[in-house]
């Protein structure tokens, strides 16, 4: 299989992403990994690339600033864009990147092209839980407007990645919202909810916001805005919580040493709260695989993002949601 | 002034209400407490009544399970629907409730009457902050559903409320959303956008769901959707994250010795956190105040549910409020 890494998108980009592939290669020669970017900043950093490495020249880049739409129509020759292109054109089997979320949603619709069938492609992170399991949300802000059809959409896209890429059984499928009762909610879940059961997946019902941190369900069906405004909360919270104790437990000398032994507890707990830990989030819906690693990648994130498109791929997750979705529409006819 | 207390409704009612009244009719000697409920049931618990708490009785009473607008409908009797139509016929300034969330709102809607000008009332609570200060956040559910125009009088009304009631000079009214960029959002909040600039308050543009624990605003608008969404994830993250802490800090010996001495600033972080501390949600555009009062309430929110009504009472928050909308309403036209 053919994996392509936006080499030049990232907070630290190209080290990271480059040593990420270095890593990723020699971890699976079975994989041919192409490093697209400049080759003068590349180069340099691939003495030693095994041979299951190859550059891929970009002349340009798109920067984290460049407003999305418009720097995926103008900088053809970017890294990104031309990574999304290899995807496109079946030299590649996916892509990961790094950079510019807006401009890597616009790679994907407009360079990969959507899937037939799927209106709305989602951006789909795992949301960390404290049972470990984490649960794959989407839309996680790829749409801030959603249908009916396109939660039903999700739902499907969800639940059969959560079965091919981490392996879960009958995943259990949540729409988020504000009660668990059926007639729960605003228009929106309350014309999705029945859409939701009829579909061939694990739907469990409505979960509320307060649940999802708990493992609640594995996959979380939402409108991209109501998932950010849950993301947020979550990180908002745990951010808040974590500068509190902090200023408490350095309150006193007594607070201090109390803290220090408690300190791999509260550490662990931080890392566990940190959805950045949890790798890459696909986009669902696209003709081709496209895998956003957070823009603070180091190289292990690179290299993780790379074992999540093995697994993607080596299920055939994008021919799966395909037949899934074509199956349905005939049915639907 | 008079306030009227729904002396039935609550986990601990009537103990927890009628010891509230008490306390509080003989801290403000200037307010009559009118106590509505089962005479059978409260009498007993009113020896040594001072004299400014009266009794009004009530046959019947609205359950916790009840469904909403059939209870409210029908039992016309119950002390929460006879405390509303003591607020509606100028008998109460005020009422207070710790019974059923959405019998409450119908009884607003049905029994003391919408606002002229507003189209839906909201539900105001404050969301506890690092800082202290609080934020009130509305709608916290009253409606699922919000238009642009919702959200403006929202906007308006929280204003007043906070300007009246808590004394913050041109409170900073906050929308949130998934960005802080004036064009971000969906198209409820990108339409709500120039409303709110127009409107004569502090508004502060955009609030990220991230930054509200923060204080990032005093006011922060939203429609009861996204609102209950922001509201049960903080609830939700805060309460794992004790659990996990509870976890680690009981696991070792060592641990315990450790936590013990940091207890009390968890113990201050939990109380900060926990939103039933801090009193009862007004619902605001009503032509009365009603507040609701948390099911859990025990005799002191009661009697700060009394300190929160009488705030409001004294600054003619509902003739502000009234004002206000009337004034825009005029200008509008």
């Amino acid at each position: 299989m053919r994996i392509a890494i936006d080499a030049m998108g990232g907070d630290f980009a190209p080290d990271s992403t480059v040593k990420g592939a270095m890593d990723a290669a020699r971890e699976w020669s079975d994989t041919q990994i192409i490093l697209v970017g400049h080759q003068d900043r590349l180069r340099p950093l691939m003495t030693d690339a095994p041979a299951n490495l190859i550059l891929h020249h970009a002349e340009d880049v798109i920067e984290a600033e460049d407003e999305p739409v418009r720097a995926v129509r103008r900088k053809k020759d970017s890294s990104m864009v031309v990574a999304g292109r290899l995807v496109h054109d079946k030299e590649a089997d996916a892509m990961i990147s790094a950079g510019n979320t807006g401009a890597l949603m616009t790679t994907g619709l407009l360079v990969v092209g959507r899937m037939e069938g799927i209106e709305r492609p989602a951006l789909a992170p795992i949301i960390p839980t404290m049972d470990g399991r984490g649960v794959l949300a989407l839309d996680l802000g790829a749409n801030m407007d959603a249908k009916p059809e396109h939660l039903a959409q999700y739902a499907l896209m969800g639940s059969i990645y959560r079965e091919k890429v981490a392996g879960i059984a009958k995943p259990r499928v949540g729409l988020l919202n504000v009660g668990t009762e059926a007639k729960k909610g605003n228009e929106l879940t309350k014309a999705a909810y029945p859409l939701l059961e009829e579909l061939p997946i694990n739907f469990i019902g409505n979960v509320e916001a307060r649940d999802v941190l708990t493992g609640a369900c594995d996959v979380l069906v939402c409108d991209g805005f109501a998932g950010n405004i849950l993301l947020k909360s979550l990180e908002g919270t745990a951010g808040a919580m974590f500068s509190v104790l902090k200023q408490e437990f350095t309150k006193s000398l007594k607070n201090k040493l109390a803290a220090a032994v408690l300190m791999p507890s509260l550490r662990g707990m931080k890392q566990m709260m940190d959805y950045k830990q949890h790798g890459g989030a696909p986009l669902l819906g696209l003709s081709g695989l496209v895998v956003k690693s957070h823009g603070s990648s180091d190289s292990e994130a690179i290299k993780n993002g790379v074992r999540q498109a093995r697994l993607a791929i080596e299920s055939r997750l994008t021919e799966s949601i395909s037949q899934e979705i074509s199956g349905k529409r005939v049915e639907s006819i």
